[in-house]
């Protein structure tokens, strides 16, 4: 075994797992490193935020998922530096020395700066996130169901979600029928024609990068939902209490969610490499790292072009890089050429709630109840685990019938 | 509404629920006060401790249970004391006055003064003491497989459950499980021979209070299980290195379970009422405070004697006396007299592992695969919630099928 190059990959992500999966019976030796023992199925996380689902639905052990693969080790730390030319993966357990290295370490909130949005919002990027959203969400009902003061209960009534991609849309949806639908019942005492979802996008339309069409259909099921879509609005602060615009204009809220930016993960600056836009690390189309045949970075912390305009940040670009990156390895390995990465995009969606969604696949176009179903069938199979699918299965069609949501614990104070 | 006398009630356990449900629909205004906005099912808590089951499948919001209960109303807050005198519960939402007031707070763990055992050893009476174990043995094991000192490996892979009632019994038996059918297959580096489960008990048996048939067969059960069991065994110290017994023998460990003792919450030291032994508080047969004939305490924050001995700090006492105490709330609002509590003892059980338990039921004593499946008989039908349930059910189905379980997640740093 040990005679074997050894690859190190860095980050259990979409694009790590892959990267690890098809070096499976090769003759390499593989090191995943991650913090966290689990991979996160991150598309779902924003049904954890609204009580939907379960923390650990979408979560599933990498030692489990890699069992019977031989040539796998795990290691659970965190990186705290990669010296690229003594090829030395540095971590809080002792060092790792790498062959082959591939950077997949993703990417994390990009608050621009901003100290007190980062303070105050409420950001949603991994499993702690989420459980805080739903915790400070029903806590804002218990607050509300108790107040007399007809201020202070509309800021704890108003809900405003940054950002309109795809997980601020999630998020306001899911959230304005948790509310209207749910909640209700449970809080009696509060009126809901007072609750107001705001969700807000500096771009023209929300959805930017979708078909116009989708743009407006997602727009309108937003507003049925009884969702105010705010577009052309930007944020400039928030302490807390009130949300502060460019325009001057001042929202009291006490629920800011923010997902208005990512950037790649920050690691990227410990590894002694170029870094371009929002911290991602240009790559050959090799997915090589310039002057760094041995190490590739993919995913988010990737900076590729094509066509000219920058790759995505999606999952769907991560998991083909992880095919071309595992392939380029093998072929350093065996003394073949490396191949270049070209980007097929299958397409794009997202839900806003009960029969509501916008889809974009393989260039057609559609909206409402099929794309829905779509949505939900895609990523029922994406999910890893027959347990979780099953359960998550079940808390659906759970919500579907009863208009109930499961886990609506507070469960961190 | 608000002429009809105002109960509130302190707790939502299997106490203080039991109450509010008996008042459904009766001439009365019901509050329930819990810190917490669900209601826990501690009973399989130490699942949730090994990994077996998620936390949210034990927990169910106060809200939805009561949705349907006109005369309900809850509040989520901590008490911070009572005014016996002025008939007022001070909490941190303000003050809330009672016409009749219920105890039922239930008990925490008792560390008996030892500082540096409430430190560094792990009791299990919520849902975060459960994820902390189980957060905390799963890093065990990622540590484990990488450590290279014989000495430190052996302490991180030596695992003591101190105390030999239900609760550390059952933890010993399904870490023990959980280690040798589930982990063995995950760290495929670490030798599971070396592994060490010790359930310490200071009576001369486990399960004290068990008839002694049962008590041996428990014994033999966790033996079998690979658990080793040491009777009349005192701990005197634990530093979160070395657990020191009182006969001066020293075991390293990394990991100890603390289920040795419990007492009253300590929230009955704030009622100004009369404290007996363990922080409980001595009731009359009518489970009314002496001198205080609209304060009613129940479960295990209540101290009643029957035939001389003190009742038992279990859920049944707790649930059968809070229909005793509804009963008398409303005979004294309808000026009849109260009635006295009777403890009518239907059994105890307690489970070691796959088809293996051990069970008293009305006086008739058995163990073994029968009373397993008794025991998982009545605590499925006891949980609260249909899709609780059923999600409990897969996952017993699934560990017992795969030997695999649902939920080895480390979710906190």
């Amino acid at each position: 075994m040990s005679d074997k190059p050894h690859v190190v990959i860095i980050g259990a992500g979409f694009g790590g797992m892959r990267v690890a999966k098809r070096l499976a019976g090769k003759p390499v030796r593989v090191t995943l490193i991650d913090k966290r023992n689990y991979h996160l199925f991150q598309p779902l996380l924003y049904q954890v935020a609204t009580a939907g689902i379960s923390p650990n639905e979408i979560a599933y052990p990498v030692r489990a998922i890699f069992r019977s693969q031989k040539n796998f080790d795990f290691l659970m730390t965190r990186v705290t530096s990669v010296d690229v030319e003594k090829r030395v993966v540095q971590t809080e357990e002792g060092p790792v020395p790498y062959d082959y290295l591939v950077v997949a370490v993703g990417s994390s909130v990009n608050f621009y700066g901003n100290a007190s949005l980062e303070q105050n919002a409420l950001p949603l990027k991994d499993i702690s996130d989420a459980v805080r959203i739903r915790n400070h969400v029903l806590r804002m009902f218990e607050l509300a169901d108790h107040e007399t003061d007809a201020g202070r209960r509309q800021a704890l009534l108003t809900f405003v979600a940054v950002g309109g991609g795809p997980t601020g849309v999630e998020s306001a949806g899911a959230l304005s029928e948790l509310i209207r639908l749910v909640l209700r019942r449970d809080y009696r005492a509060i009126n809901m024609d007072n609750v107001r979802v705001i969700t807000m996008e500096g771009a023209p339309m929300i959805l930017p990068g979708f078909p116009a069409s989708l743009q407006a259909a997602a727009r309108k099921s937003l507003e049925k939902k009884r969702v105010e879509v705010r577009v052309e609005t930007k944020v400039l602060d928030y302490d807390g209490e009130k949300l502060t615009l460019e325009n001057g204009e001042i929202i009291p809220a006490r629920t800011v969610l923010w997902s208005a930016g990512v950037c790649a993960a920050s690691l990227t600056a410990k590894l002694g490499l170029d870094m371009g836009r929002g911290g991602r690390v240009p790559v050959l189309p090799t997915l090589q790292a310039a002057g760094h045949p041995n190490v590739f970075v993919i995913g988010d912390a990737a900076y590729l072009e094509e066509h000219g305009s920058p790759l995505p940040m999606v999952a769907q670009v991560a998991m083909q890089q992880a095919q071309v990156a595992a392939d380029n390895i093998l072929a350093a390995v065996g003394n073949r050429p490396a191949r270049e990465f070209r980007y097929r995009n299958m397409g794009m969606m997202a839900t806003i709630g009960r029969n509501a969604a916008v889809a974009s696949v393989f260039g057609v176009n559609f909206s409402g109840a099929l794309a829905w179903v779509v949505w939900l069938v895609i990523h029922l199979i994406a999910l890893i685990g027959f347990r979780n699918r099953l359960i998550v299965l079940i808390d659906w069609t759970w919500s579907y019938f009863f208009y109930d949501r499961a886990v609506r614990l507070i469960t961190r104070e």
